[in-house]
């Protein structure tokens, strides 16, 4: 079978399926970073490596320094997925020798920039050639106090679902200029029970069904709620993807001390309740939906 | 100026010359790891990434099984090299679509081989589309007690430098299928006063001009006593690359005791001595080079 029938998400779980790896590791593959045991009691250990390949997650034409600040970009999102702080990355550049050491140096401008704004520091990196596409990996190691990072899976059934910011039509230009959301998520941790939380990257269409799914719990969506990006229609908000803002779930006694102390906090900043967690049920299947429901626990929207 | 005529080393270091980076980083980039403060106070966090792209580290036919082997072996070589242990490995594939999952699924079982040899716990991943050819790449977090960690920089005028094993004719297949040398590594620092090490990747004639520079210091090599893999001559040994052996300095007064306490613990694996560092002087130019000595301090067997 080729590769392109299988799929991502199913293909990553079928290769991190091996041998059980030891006790040190709290979270792996299939949340958005691994959490493994630091040799601090305190804390532990965070790690998430991501990827930007020419063509696919930027075209040849983009200017290198939004390429290096989004290459830096994502891993950082998934941090503030699980309200952790990153602290040290590493880059790998896979380049063609022909390509203009201008680039590279507008590119490795991105990838600084980018770093800076969250403290986080480029401690190594490798480059190596290649007759393809570019390819610019960075892998990014922090830490989270124990007890603080929150997975997909703590959803309860009932809890609001809430997700900052504006979503749909990243691709016109947001995809290369956002920022992670990791102020956000740890104030959220520092001042509320979340109970389950990811970033959007896939689209909510997608991203929303795998938290529900983490969570063994259905949704219910009230799509005329979405915010919506300037230019972008609800079906834009629910399948373009790349919006890198949180979604997160939270139990409805929190919602006005929440909305009341987010409009403070951050004002500049939407803060949208965009539905809530609902009993999973058997009847919820694909075929059900209407135009108030995503599928309940189904990737439709790709 | 295209990349090709700037090279990996001074490409990197002019990237990795960004704006400094906080006291946390006790080494970056330059050495073989980067070493960083870890929230415990006992050991400090090691890093490293490193790829294998395909027709450049691996051609297109080669065994799946052996290029996953070789892409998790390549990082853990370089926590052989400052003494380190590897803990955990994130691994990022960029692959055709049109590759088979049959390949990929050798490819990790060759990943997960070789991660298990030495305790490490593969803990997350990602894979990408490209229409380029296949990419690799591993990163590696670690620990290493703090004081015990070796870098390139140590040596000190007079000490003897060793290889362990044979070089050359690496690329015939020992590349695809070598032990990194962690409990080697792991041992010297345990029971002696290590000064300067790293692994050959390069090869001779590239590496150890830089643990020379590094260390401030000149070299005299014995080319005829170089320990030549099965087939290989003087010239393979030096220039051939991906030994992944292990080079260090080390005093001699030190010399006895290390050749008796290592026939005793690894009988099975040479070890050489190759011939000293010397007081660095301006007049051993490259041109001075005879049969006895390699450039002091220049890359010359590229």
């Amino acid at each position: 079978m080729k590769l392109r029938a299988v799929g991502e998400d199913a293909l990553l779980a079928s290769l991190l399926r091996g041998p059980p790896v030891s006790q040190r590791v709290i979270a792996a593959a299939g949340d958005d970073c691994a959490v493994v045991e630091s040799p601090d009691r305190k804390t532990s250990l965070v790690l998430k490596t991501d990827c930007v390949v020419e063509k696919i997650h930027f075209a040849p034409a983009a200017d290198p320094i939004l390429v290096g600040w989004k290459a830096m970009m994502r891993p950082l999102s998934d941090f503030a997925a699980i309200s952790a702080v990153p602290q040290f990355a590493l880059v790998t550049l896979i380049v063609s020798a022909t390509r203009s050491t201008m680039w590279v140096k507008k590119l490795y401008r991105g990838l600084q920039r980018a770093a800076s704004r969250f403290g986080v520091g480029i401690v190594g990196g490798e480059t190596s050639a290649t007759r393809g596409p570019a390819v610019i990996s960075v892998s990014v190691t922090g830490f989270v106090e124990k007890g603080r990072w929150i997975s997909r899976a703590g959803g309860k059934k009932g809890d609001d679902l809430f997700v900052t910011g504006r979503l749909g039509g990243s691709l016109r230009g947001r995809h290369l200029r956002f920022v992670p959301r990791i102020n956000e998520s740890r104030w959220l941790t520092k001042n509320f029970r979340v109970h389950a939380m990811m970033d959007l990257s896939d689209g909510l269409g997608a991203d929303l069904p795998r938290l529900a799914r983490a969570s063994k719990l259905a949704f219910k969506i009230d799509r005329e709620k979405l915010p919506l990006a300037r230019g972008a229609k609800i079906d834009n908000a629910i399948s373009d993807g790349e919006d890198y803002e949180l979604l997160f779930a939270i139990s409805r006694r929190d919602r006005e001390r929440l909305e009341r102390a987010w409009r403070k906090k951050f004002p500049k900043l939407l803060l949208t309740r965009i539905g809530r967690l609902s009993q999973f049920s058997i009847k919820a299947s694909p075929a059900r939906t209407n135009s108030q429901l995503l599928p309940g626990g189904y990737v439709h929207f790709k």
